[in-house]
């Protein structure tokens, strides 16, 4: 993991260039799949020059969401025609639902249609779902082409664009039918979070701690003091925290590309958060809301098994509410509450795997095939109990 | 690439056992997704003793069609069943037109059904529809899980189940969706072939006199004076071919997995081949067949191009004369085959990939975007010129 700061987006960059370059740079280590994360603000148009060889002379498809490409859709198109061969848009539906294989068809049916090769780039304009969907699209047409991720919401800036799971959404689970596929490249721009609802931010807020609670103490700590400036949005602030997050991510995906050991530990909160989703059926809670919920009775189920400090869960409680996330379950049964944590991914010949925290930046990887603590925890943390 | 020959099965077998034992094993090597492939001949329902660790346990999903399933499937299925934790199997519609993602969506749903997880074994029983749909199922199933080849057709036994070519078709272009994924292992019995049609094994045939051009001068004698042996089926006759087959495949795939360089080689043949199934719409000839006539016509075009002597192209005639096979182009018009070309795959930047044969058992790369001599090619080879 290699990370360089304030490097310039262009040799010779004007003064206003100065303030529109790249500011951070996080080195995805995978060997040959090694790749790097831009991070800057107002860099967008300036994709073309930080993007270069990647794109020069490519057919290019841009995948993305009507209501991004008519924020930010155009910015990036002009920049990249100035050095790509072509240049296609093509929009899929926004929501969870539409992350569908029906949806995947209709983008291989674009790439066919506007000739891509083996060579030709797709680039995601989006949140996580295009991400998601646009990162399958490339790993499986003509057995896979290169991608760009290029995010606009913060939970894929600081979680979902980078590590390479793509995927779409069986009606029986969420990212059932996916891939371990890596970009090429992921450029995050901050000034595309400007046009986001609260509620995004919050919900992509939530991943930050996670991720602080999961592997930075000094992030926790930095999160502490600054939390109303990141959620305010100031450039300086977002900068420190996405890049922060990124190197954790890139360090656990360099260590275990696929998910055969350590990179579980990146689910802290999940297993909780995804029984939640799986029940309200993805309508209720943002995904990221689900998650802090899961931090909650992680930490609770910690203090069960591990003699885990209350304190965390009191300072993680405070993080949480400077961002108006939830911390308490839904109501729901007992079996539905077992039957939703049967479906997970992450069961492992019958054990559910939960991440529990050792302390503030240290967690490790608990299963489990006797749920009654857990289910005791969500009893413990849900609303009118 | 190792090989050993005459390796029993079973640490204690029987007189009558030691006759149904592997009796050859070639090893693909591609680090840690290296695996064996094990060829002999009544070894299906030795499959748990062959397979050993890689089933035990395991949840497995066969994935066949009904008529394959009639033949050998009970045999396969009672021996996994010795070993595995449960065993449960799917069929597919037989018919390239239903190498579709439609038909790999009734598979997620069966995956679910019968609640596979990530640690949980496809395995596909059939010929290269059967092994393509089925390791594209386990690609992207989860994000990937173990699956074994137990191909069944000659053409599967030879080319498609070793090297990790996973497909679906879309209605624009074969094979236009999938992955490289590697199977845990390919386990090859021969006498699974007695019951094929004739035609079909000669359809095997045509890939076998194409890796024997392609990359080994002393299978084209050995099949010179073993036609007869291979295509009755004698069971000595059939290892030692397939086990060459596998040998000049596996060497192919470890030096180019993703197919970036030289596993272009593999496609001799078929740059003409893919455009006579375009243009017949797949209804006409088996692939081995238009491979047959892509053979033809890649040493004629290596007359015009590279002064091969065409003593190559009339002893590549006399062998696939000997299995019925056809040698001679369907009519079409210049523009209809200008326009398959152009949707094949293979193409780069507007060139069309031939590859083209220097001597017997050594081929080259060739790019053209000038289609010219191709073309007066397919015109000589025309039937009714």
């Amino acid at each position: 993991m290699v990370d360089k700061e304030q490097i310039p987006a262009t040799k010779a960059a004007s003064p206003k260039e100065e303030q529109q370059s790249v500011t951070a740079e996080v080195q995805v280590q995978l060997g040959d799949r090694s790749y790097p994360i831009y991070i800057g603000h107002q860099i967008l148009s300036h994709a073309h020059e930080i993007l270069g060889p990647r794109i020069e002379g490519k057919r290019i498809l841009i995948v993305t969401n009507e209501q991004v490409y008519d924020l930010q859709g155009q910015k990036l198109q002009q920049s990249l025609e100035k050095v790509a061969a072509t240049v296609d848009v093509v929009t899929i539906p926004d929501g969870e639902e539409h992350k569908t294989i029906d949806t995947l068809s209709t983008l291989y049916d674009a790439a066919v249609e506007k000739n891509l090769e083996r060579s030709s780039l797709i680039v995601a304009l989006g949140g996580g779902i295009v991400g998601d969907i646009a990162g399958l699209l490339a790993a499986t047409y003509m057995r896979g082409i290169p991608f760009i991720q290029i995010p606009t919401t913060l939970l894929a800036q600081v979680d979902s664009s980078v590590g390479g799971k793509v995927a779409v959404n069986h009606r029986k689970g969420k990212n059932l039918i996916g891939a371990f596929y890596q970009p090429q490249a992921v450029l995050i721009d901050s000034e595309t979070l400007q046009t986001l609802p609260s509620r995004e931010i919050s919900a992509g807020y939530a991943e930050i701690i996670k991720t602080a609670l999961l592997g930075d103490s000094e992030l926790f700590g930095y999160l502490e003091k600054n939390s109303q400036a990141i959620l305010q949005l100031e450039p300086d602030a977002l900068r420190h925290t996405i890049a922060a997050c990124c190197r954790i991510k890139a360090a656990v995906v360099s260590a275990d590309e696929e998910e055969k050991g350590q990179r579980a530990l990146l689910n802290l909160g999940h297993t909780f958060g995804h029984a939640i989703e799986t029940l309200t059926h993805y309508q209720v809670y943002r995904h990221g809301e689900a998650v802090a919920i899961g931090l909650v009775a992680a930490c609770r189920l910690a203090e069960k098994k591990n003699n885990l400090s209350s304190q965390v869960r009191e300072r993680l409680i405070k993080l949480l509410y400077a961002a108006n996330l939830p911390t308490q379950f839904p109501n729901f049964s007992r079996e539905n509450w077992e039957k939703a944590f049967s479906l997970d991914k992450k069961v492992k010949s019958g054990k559910v795997i939960f991440i529990i925290p050792q302390s503030i930046g240290a967690c490790q990887i608990h299963k489990d095939r006797d749920l009654t603590i857990a289910l005791e925890v969500i009893e413990e943390l849900s609303v009118n109990p």
